[in-house]
């Protein structure tokens, strides 16, 4: 069988001493499979590995045709801002512990044998654009993979705004702020703000209210292709700030507007054959496991 | 312009002062516009008008090419199940107050003639079907508009079943139920669960976890055509219930298997041109209103 | 030192494998310390044991100066009930993890010891009473350590009722019921329905509502000492049921008044020397351990 | 009847049209009943009316016998934290709907001549003290009639830190911070961020994790003397500020300790005798009423 990939990119934070041992265990893995290896200068200069190439970290994802990434769903996700616009599909090893976005265990790394081989799943996640304008003016733009998030700037709980969907007022709000997630981060900042859990193959947003002030604001999931708009009030008295995936951060002052979309591109997820969703979910969230009595012929 | 509807069948609770006043008041109107009023027989023998004509409950939806509804949201869930199996579009006279399903006011109904004429939208709302079987015989079957519930028979707090989704296996629960809502559901019983609000735009279907000893068993929406299978666990101490828009109920004993999953009919509403999904959250949960500071062209 | 403890009663529930195991390995351990050891009948006929002497369940309260439970917080909740008007203190023993009432593992009968040399930390928690009344007629009472719940008879959502506090309106809830808990129960069903948990040492009362009609009614805590009075509408469509602990069922038909107040008894529960209660909440919730980095002189 | 209050201040925003209307009616009516008003500079400068006394505003609290506040909630709590450590009793004028804190409507003025008459409520209302440390030395110190609170520095969902209480260990935390309210603050940030209303009445805190990564964290309830202590994790990346009702902000680096407590003194509010705190809940939260069938007697 001929592997689709050829030239791997591998990303990870250096410094924390399980994930550089992993790396080197992952580049002695692929040495034996004729792949060229392409990594940052700063991993490279920490290799002295000769058969490593050094390319710069935003050609990575412009030059390799699969990146893995070393870490856990923070690393991830890091990873992905350096190649939003880039359309290499993307594996993750985890450090030691099932993720949501990293489903290989450093243990597990015969298993990217056979996603070498072409034996993979690709999964395609929405990514979502963010625009600040204020008077005519753009103050700045952002992408996402998990949540694009309107937050305080210093005092809690002091910033109006209301909020449009495709151009119909929603509601306005006196709060901290609002979580506007995709379902891959459903499971991320906006769970722990009270979210709903949303399957990755649904083409939904969730909107989270930060510490609404009217209590019966409550999350809400409209569709995928909805337009946002975020007006700040005029006479706000603080700046909030408009975060995406808490990697940018723009400011979102008095008077000014915020447009919320999906991109066009989508973050293209590598899996194992054997990836299973729920899996990770309850092995993330603690979930009941099948009960005991359950003979395999039950439910099937 | 020509009408679409020449038959017109009215639904609504008798012995309600200010039903009754909306219905004759109803039927005035109507008889204006050259249209056939059937309604049921206890509705016929109340009003003793020759106009007006008797026909079964069951058959209205069959005979009528409009179901005007007069009630609150529960009268419309209610007749809803009377012509379940009908395609017959369905439109709400509310009592007084906004309605998620029932959009026109007593003072409004004017507004009806636009509809008479051809100007209104048509809402496609999709239904569940559940069926609940125990050692392949089926106990009972199921139509929602609004939810499926797993509740418990008398004692809380004492269901053990396992939850699988498109045949995988997604948690097991020790609860008192679950809430399986469309998103027309969302804002009834699920939405006082804990349950997101879903856009009735979306296709998707959302569980909610009924008083779950797993603190971390949070609301999940899936795609809407998900076939969910809850399990029974055979040594349950107790027989818990289907309910189906609490209209109809169903025993789950220990071993039994339910199984859900969309309908191909959809329910059929009919609303006015300036229906408004937003304006019926803000009126029935108190959200915030347009900020007064906002001038019509900031976000316009 | 002599023992306060000469005559342990022990309680467990008979056909559980382990709980057999470490009920013969109690009595074998007890034996070792010249104490009188009491069973019910039931047990004592599954034991063969001369040594162990047999007593009426409901005289066991009575006759031991020490209860012994083995078994989960469900198995103690239970025991409890046997023994509400006695005041012997109650020591629980789990079954394999950490309860919330049972504090010590089977591999930890040593502890025992200790107790029985007066080396023990006694903990007074609070009851609960509360009497179901209709037209000036008692229709029951019942007593609770973890909660009063008022729940559903048939058909979810639909209790209208009004909550009193010490004679003052508090609110009228449309809902499921409403439950009523203790601190004790603040960790059990009231927990799984959304409430806050409060410190066994508050003298305090929960109130939990269940699927509330509106969305802003929230968990309250007030004194320990209230008088609670809820009053179902006299014209409510179904005779909800009041719950003590689950264990105690009274039907509050259209018109009843239930209230709820502290019992002048405590239950008396007996805690080995190193009991933590956050370390119980800790192994129960799965929160975070102290943090690695954190050396013993940075919090002493 | 004697007067207990001969020398009143008053305090309130200037520019804010309802509420100097407001201070013009009360300082009017104030004026029938031989009392000496005492006003801020700013507040004198505006008014132009040579009968009231011009004080700093530092002094307000140390020469007044009774303090009225003209605003909402927020101005009565700004107005605290001018005379936290005086002992002067507070009552707030509402500028047009009830508040938690602010009894009297504008339009009930004479509701105040009973109160000089000696004819009302003093409630005592505790606070808290904050103290946050860093090798040895106080950073800064606050105090808070609402709540402590911990919060993020910029980036949302970045601090770890351990609580303690009473020395005892309790739980590490993953989150963006943590609300420390008293029953005053419960029905404020607390509530919106998920914690429960406790009652005035009760001597409790209740500690509300902000956006906790671990999703079993929930609102604790705990004695009013108890010792909070939270120890910023040394190698955390941001520094979280600790905030004392928004009014005051230290930073709180990695490695520093946060001592939370009550203090001594207490806010002394003043209610008319008709006070009724579920009144405001009901008012403020959108609450019940009283259900239209309920005749009197059958609740008292």
């Amino acid at each position: 069988m001929t592997s689709p990939f050829h030239t791997i990119g591998i990303l990870g934070r250096l410094n924390h001493a399980e994930t550089n041992q992993t790396l080197i265990s992952l580049i002695n893995y692929l040495k034996e499979w004729q792949v060229a290896i392409l990594v940052d200068p700063d991993t490279a200069a920490a290799l002295h590995d000769k058969s490593v190439q050094s390319v710069p970290r935003t050609e990575l994802g412009k030059r390799a045709d699969l990146l893995i990434v070393i870490g856990g769903d923070g690393s991830l996700l890091h990873a992905v801002h350096t190649i939003i616009h880039d359309a290499v599909p993307v594996l993750g090893v985890n450090r030691g512990k099932l993720g949501f976005l990293t489903d290989i265990l450093p243990t597990e790394l015969a298993k990217i044998k056979a996603i070498l081989d072409g034996k993979y799943r690709l999964e395609k996640r929405f990514l979502l654009s963010a625009t600040v304008e204020h008077n005519g003016k753009i103050l700045g733009q952002g992408d996402a993979l998990n949540e694009v998030a309107l937050i305080p700037d210093s005092v809690p709980h002091m910033n109006e705004f209301e909020i449009y969907i495709n151009d119909q007022f929603v509601c306005s709000q006196d709060s901290d702020g609002v979580i506007i997630a995709t379902p891959t981060g459903s499971t991320a900042y906006a769970l722990s703000g009270g979210g709903p859990i949303l399957h990755p193959g649904l083409d939904a947003i969730v909107m989270v209210p930060m510490f609404p002030h009217t209590l019966t604001l409550r999350p809400i999931v409209i569709e995928g292709n909805s337009e946002i708009r975020i007006v700040i009030t005029p006479n706000n008295t603080a700046t909030p700030r408009l975060t995406c995936d808490s990697q940018t951060f723009i400011n979102a002052p008095p008077g000014s507007r915020i447009t919320i979309q999906k991109k066009s591109q989508h973050l293209h997820l590598i899996h194992p054959l054997d990836y299973d969703y729920y899996a990770s979910l309850r092995s993330k969230l603690h979930w009941g496991r099948k009960l005991h009595y359950a003979d395999s012929d039950t439910h099937s």
